[in-house]
């Protein structure tokens, strides 16, 4: 069994969680309350600005193989911050100026420490786990959504064939590095698959709840 | 009034928050349950290891003349987790080979993000802010905990005339980045000064309530 | 005057003497011998695939305003690799599998730890002097060459209109980061785009004399 | 045979040309001319310099039973500083100040950008074989040098029993290192060694002939 499907299958239970996580039934369902979704779409967005120079900063790590997929990648998000864009101005949200909350600003660290600090494998781990749990979440909530909601676009951009075929190609690339890989840094690959889980779930989580930074009152939570 | 005072002033009500915290407060009265103090012993002595890497990682950003100073806070940092293993030993607490609590994880990757991809100035913005939340959270504790107290030895540490004067040291040295920066980055050192404070509240409040990762049960809380 | 003004002006004689290399003089009237260029051709070729992690790590390091264009020229180096080879082949040379020289060795690296350890200022005027350098050569080069030599598609590309464009776009960014930045910053950019031209001016040095390592006799030149 | 050995075995040729460069072989016999000797100082004192961000970037990628002897390695490294500045004092050298050459200023490149792009492995051999190479250089000087000598306290530090004890613990970690690499990792270990002995015998080679930088006339040599 491949690197990745050996992680998937380890990790099936906390998968399983995310996939069926409130956000994304009542996403699918229709049934989200509009300000839990606005909300998350600032969170997001956050996180996708983030993940540019995420990637931007494992190209000179990794093989000259990887540069001009990597540079498709770096465009793509590009383009995804466009839609995130377009979708606030369709439905008369404020996208810009939002200060992260706990959980996104720890996950961009996550983001930016593991470019600049782990191996090119490791980071490569989380760069795939973190598209495949979005691959895999868009998926199960284009099952229930109707084509007329705002929202579907977000289904198409991460649920359609381009971006499939963008997710299997880094399988594909992953399991070779993993193949390659002393026991050591597979050790950490290993780690680094379930941690990138945990944040997928605590994102959700915060967007669910509108968490603030733990041990502050709801007053003082904005960053001045 | 130079950046560090003025950045206390404003921050003080968090400050405040911060030095009052229950944990502080439990630890100084001699009230605080073993098994809460041990959890934070083993979470910091992470955090405290993550720190040397942090410091390691700013040399090459800095000035020549803050490369010895520098070099000194590894040594300490050094001797600083001996003194966690002596007294993790001396009251028979396991303090290796703990997994990173939520916080701890998120406050780790924001040291580790901050040393690579922030500035000079702001990551030595987070470096003083933290190394004096702990001289001044210590010197609270110090008022009321007797001497005879297995924690005794934190204060000594945190509270002493030896790291009185690396604070002291680092503040100056933090004033004249301040002053030579201009206003670009001296809004990011704010914002990082800040986001420090935030992290260390979040930090007492993890060692108080034994937080686990967020959206998933107590009973899958150990990465594997 | 503008910084890249200034600097042109200041660095006039060593950028005339790069314009007037003899390298370029008989590159444009037609003489340079075919194993000259070629052996140019391999050690840029070198040069250029190093300059994908240059662009690359820079984009975590400049404002977010600057990642859609830089992203842009990693592309565009990409394409540079493909003329690169399809000339090569063209013409019969084995360009892949050549070790670097002394000075392709050097420069690269000054690229790569500039982009790591320097500011993005500092890193942005390297990457501006450079490619002004190429443009200006090679629109010299223009001047004389026949559009029936091998070589003009080099003419095409770095003379050409859309490499103009890029150049100027460059020019009037890196004038704006030296308007903001101190006069310490300003200081390093100011010797960073001479460092940069005294490279350009050793790499068409190299390039000509097929100079090797200092100190060990040409049998030992080839690393193994 | 241990990848040390292995390498010195298959470098001998260079090591052989490295230790019977002409700059040793006059400074061990006494003949070497004072500014000579005193140009080669200037040089090193910049390349030691640049030794220390060289070692602390490497601390965060390495593993954390390193942390503390590199540490260690910094503060020896302060410590030569202090020593060319006392030998610099003593015999009327202005030791500060000066610019890099161009094989000083590549070399001092390679350091840099190895630390922060190549693998651990790949940095931690760059760091063994200049120091193992100063450690025999210094051995054979002293073979000859008189002990009345202004630079025999060159000899004390790097061929005395500290540094060698030094370069002995580097070559049991670097074996380690080596034994866990996998074949593309070693491959580039191998290179990295070749490389750092090839950079060594170009810096004696500039020490000697006070080379300038490639196609520049000598009046045009100092950065300005």
């Amino acid at each position: 069994m491949s690197f990745c499907e050996t992680q998937r299958t380890r990790l099936a239970p906390l998968w399983d969680r995310m996939l069926s996580h409130p956000f994304l039934l009542q996403t699918r369902d229709g049934t989200i309350p509009h300000e839990t979704f606005a909300s998350w779409m600032r969170q997001d967005y956050l996180f996708v600005e983030a993940a540019i120079p995420f990637l931007a900063a494992l190209i000179p790590k990794g093989p000259a193989s990887h540069w001009e997929p990597m540079t498709q990648a770096i465009g793509a998000l590009i383009r995804e911050l466009r839609l995130f864009e377009e979708r606030a101005d369709a439905v008369g949200v404020e996208i810009r100026g939002t200060q992260p909350s706990f959980t996104t600003h720890a996950y961009i660290q996550f983001l930016l420490a593991t470019a600049q600090n782990a191996s090119y494998e490791e980071a490569y781990t989380v760069l795939y786990a973190a598209e495949r749990a979005y691959h895999d979440s868009w998926r199960m909530v284009r099952d229930g959504l109707e084509r007329s909601s705002p929202w579907w676009p977000f289904v198409e951009n991460w649920a359609g064939p381009e971006f499939a075929a963008y997710v299997a190609y880094l399988e594909v690339e992953l399991d070779k590095l993993a193949a390659e890989a002393g026991p050591d840094r597979l050790h950490r690959m290993v780690e680094a698959f379930e941690t990138t889980v945990r944040y997928e779930i605590a994102f959700w989580e915060m967007a669910m709840t509108g968490e603030g930074w733990p041990g502050i009152p709801s007053t003082n939570q904005a960053l001045t």
